[in-house]
């Protein structure tokens, strides 16, 4: 007796359907590509590579090379949309730099958010474990995210300041301040004999007011490119589809002030926890205005406490309450600070919308601030969101429909890019951080300011670009470094296979359909009726005349090959009974689910 | 020997994760509620039940009982988000009205999209086919839809115009013309002792320019209103979040025919096949201006053609062209209109950018103008189409980046609705056509504006609304009517049972995971080793180490648990082998698949 291992069996196509069948960009197979491949730098030239983050927003990490020198600028991850169910992050390839791991002298990371940290733990170790040079706020997060994983070596983590130089290998780096939505960010400078290498990472200008100019410090931050010559610069283009100068955060931080001291009832105000600048203003005012506050979510709760050991939150010992004791308090004075404000599932602000929260839920007389934009591709979730808290009877205000503004992006506008390309007047120019289409806006501003085409080069994940001649030419090289999309499930240990996640997408489509035949080998007769199982295809209690016939097909089909069968080839009868099952059900039900048929040998 | 059969196996529960399992609002089971369960309506009052349209937006239908008579609004269909993979649309619970089919004197529709249309090929022959009326252009689009299912029963349609006036049951009906998307649109004017019940469908105000006010025609087609009482509004709320007044349509086509007149390179309009009144707007301007038009998509030429044989459009004989010989013509001369604006996977715009279409595809010089905004839910598609454009070198005008209106709503803004309240000066009045959040907004507004909070009724989908004591109050029961969500699959002869749906999810997120063993059911010993099939799950060639522990596992959990059993109950040990294979693979892998033992007896 035996059974024939169905494991291997080849896997039906995905079809065109009438709600698409949606494969994943991030299931497409690309190979892995062998670095030892690539041509080696020459001497003197200038080797920049992005392997991730310009072709998403998210999982930034840049490679510049310098003859014997590897800089690593960023380790990030990105979320994956709901084409790949069930993958928690996807980070960038680091094949290029794992074997190139023994010229890597550093990898800075330009600030605290998981979009530039947060693949670090699945990177550092594998590309040797480099010294990684950062501020103090981003270290602190930094160690946070590793006490995950303790079976990891530690970090050796070298704390840096605007003002310091830095010698990475043979090359000089250096650092300057910039504005953006958690403090300690910071740009990179990087020495070079044509000039400087400019990668200002994610910025915004700090504006004195709304259509404001940036402010005297700020301006003073940029100074020094008025004296320094810029070889090349990289940077951001997350905002650069929405026009003029963005909102300043100074103006949010005020407008959250005056609603925190004036509203009546208890506020919730549900915000990104990498606000952190904000979260900090925010928790002032309460103190300010004599409020008490509660912390609800875990990546709030420990952006706090970070802020908190950085000591850049000092608050009073009593300041900070429990949900248990919200009652204690007149509704007056509460602030309720939670996560959740992209309407996700488990996130303590749609917990409360849904009554599912332990402590706290919404009544009337409640007033629900969510200060933040919607991330694209999370529209539904924020209107449901909406719609459970509206059914609380709590009052929202939302970026959208408020008639002052309570949120501001950290991402410069188009306007700032262009103040920026001006001040720092670079000799060459690669947009980073964006979908290929902003890439190629950012391409569009930078002609209209003036610079020539053949001095700018548009990336995607992996190319390989080069500053040749003496610093007098850009490159983009025929070879790719590797660029496959590596998801990373659970707990991060293993990463997850395309195979896997295009079943997930064709299950989740249409179901799996497993017919298990027993089959007498010496008569070819199928012994008993055939058992079916099946998950998302039909309803199988309502289905019943259906499974009735497919018994009757499977018998029959397997009877007809056997008799013509000696001896019996059951892998043959599989593929059979594969492909007329299947077309059988589409001609019933015109669905597809995979099928597998189990045939047992007696 | 006998095989368990493992259909009707319980499901394991979904559990928290970190990418949350999303289970979808339309995969929660609501019951079936029989409507003789509801008290009958007593004489002279009037009852409203929104059966649709009113937690979402889409599938709007709306009963209006009085007396003996029902009449029927809209009859809609609303698609499904990701979360209800395989599902191509969501219907209306039309119980209410098969259970009472026999009051039922006619359906109103009043205009041709579908989510007012959609569901008539579902609903229609299960209340009784009862009279159709609505305007030609409409009626030519019902029909069409019908043609896809030639075994229903003919629609009795009769057409109406802007001044009829009919006698549906007891009851008189009048119609008014309004502004939107699609030429012959019409509002509800419903008589009644204690004045109208209005519903002007879905509405925006022509306009005469930007910030204008509304045009002389416009304001005398609702000048009815100032001579009439109005018992009840029910209006759309689906804009309620923008301010002002919507851009007015006229200035939208104006800019297009800007375009169109002097854009150089091959022009593609990418925009929604509903938005039919600006499609003969561009198709005038092309022809005006010498270029050629190629029409690409289904549902582009479907309405193309709906809107000749209405005789709202009427082309010269040599201005349509093919795909095929757009070669033919100078690149200044071609207009191609095509679907897929919103990034649908295998529209036309998408086929083109992806490579995938046949005859088109871009090129630099080409212009691609998305006349459209982004449907929520759309982002991260629309985005991919742009960088599929912008890859192949083609330049893009979207909506949001545009120097110029290339979009305006079919819905009115805040300000709108506000001036339809003030010119209709309802005294009662139920906001229909949003989620929940929007119908609140839309019921602040109405406060603003001064009337009294007992006076607005804020529904969900099959609330039963009453208004009594002539005409004096309105309430709402505690009865609701049914109110399922009923999935739509395939060619639309089934309905999808929620337990499917949750299983896709489930798939989607873990996948499948079948373990066969074959037990003597003497010894209760396993015979050979137990065979896996499994799908989403791990990448099972890399994972034969895991398969091989679940193998033994398999077996020592059957052994042991047979050796105490006499006689050996197979379906006890299959619960145990689900939980723990289950948990031993939570342990190995973090993921919890779904888990089906099969067990086989010798």
């Amino acid at each position: 007796m035996m059974i024939q291992n169905p494991v291997s069996a080849p896997r039906p196509k995905p079809r065109n359907r009438r709600m698409p069948l949606r494969l994943p960009d991030t299931a497409r197979t690309k190979p892995l590509i062998d670095s030892k491949k690539i041509p080696p730098l020459a001497p003197g030239n200038i080797r920049i590579i992005p392997l991730g983050g310009v072709e998403e927003i998210g999982k930034n990490m840049t490679a510049i090379e310098i003859n014997n020198d590897i800089i690593v600028i960023d380790i990030g991850l990105a979320f994956p949309t709901d084409e790949a169910p069930g993958v928690d992050y996807i980070i960038p390839d680091f094949t290029y730099l794992e074997q190139n791991k023994e010229k890597i002298r550093g990898v800075i990371i330009t600030h605290g958010h998981l979009d530039h940290t947060g693949g670090i733990p699945y990177v550092m170790s594998r590309i040797g474990n480099p010294p990684l040079y950062t501020r103090n706020l981003t270290s602190l997060f930094v160690k946070k995210r590793m006490d995950e994983f303790p079976h990891l070596p530690p970090l050796n983590i070298i704390i840096v300041e605007n003002e310091s130089k830095v010698k990475l290998g043979e090359q000089t780096v250096r650092f300057f301040g910039v504005t953006h939505t958690i403090p300690d960010s910071f740009g990179v400078l990087i020495e070079t004999p044509h000039g400087l290498l400019v990668n200002p990472g994610d910025f915004k200008l700090d504006l004195d007011a709304v259509d404001g100019k940036p402010t005297e410090e700020e301006e003073k931050r940029y100074s020094i490119f008025d004296h320094e010559k810029t070889l090349l610069l990289m940077t951001d283009s997350t905002n650069i589809e929405n026009p003029g100068f963005s909102i300043p955060e100074r103006e949010t931080i005020k407008n959250l002030g005056e609603i925190i001291k004036s509203i009546k009832g208890r506020l919730f105000i549900g915000t990104f926890a990498s606000q952190l600048e904000r979260m900090i203003h925010i928790i002032g005012f309460a103190e300010k205005y004599g409020r008490k506050i509660v912390v609800e979510g875990r990546s709030m709760k420990t952006n706090v406490e970070v802020a908190q050991l950085a000591g850049m939150l000092t608050v009073k010992k009593d300041t900070f309450v429990q949900a248990t004791e919200i009652e204690n308090y007149p509704e007056d004075k509460i602030v309720v600070l939670a996560t959740g404000a992209q309407g996700e599932e488990f996130a303590a602000l749609m917990r409360m919308a849904t009554k599912t929260h332990k402590y706290l839920k919404f009544k009337k007389g409640d007033t629900v601030l969510l200060s933040s934009s919607i991330i694209p591709g999370n529209e539904i979730t924020v209107q449901k969101l909406k719609d459970n808290i509206a059914r609380q009877g709590a009052k929202i205000i939302s970026y959208r429909t408020s008639e002052v503004y309570i949120h501001s992006s950290g991402h410069g506008n188009r306007g700032e890019i262009e103040w920026l390309h001006r001040k720092i007047k670079p000799k060459f120019f690669i947009p980073i951080h964006g979908s290929h289409h902003k890439l190629r806006q950012h391409e569009e501003l930078a002609l209209e300011i003036g610079m020539p085409p053949q001095n700018i080069v548009v990336p995607d994940n992996g190319s390989i670009i080069e500053v040749q001649d003496q610093g007098e030419k850009i490159v983009m090289l025929k070879d790719k470094a590797s660029n496959r999309v590596i998801m990373v499930d659970s707990v991060g240990n293993s990463d997850v296979k395309e195979v896997v996640i295009r079943d997930r997408v064709m299950l989740a489509q249409e179901g799996i359909f497993v017919i298990i035949a027993i089959i007498n080998i010496q008569t070819g007769r199928v012994i008993k009726s055939p058992d079916i199982i099946s998950r998302g295809f039909v309803y199988l209690k309502e289905a019943q005349d259906l499974l009735r016939q497919v018994r009757l097909v499977t018998k029959k089909k397997i009877e007809d090959s056997t008799a013509r069968m000696h001896p019996i080839n059951l892998d043959y009868v599989r593929n059979i009974l594969r492909e007329e099952i299947g077309k059988f059900l589409f001609q019933k039900t015109h669905s597809r689910p995979i099928v597998l048929p189990v045939l047992i040998e007696v």
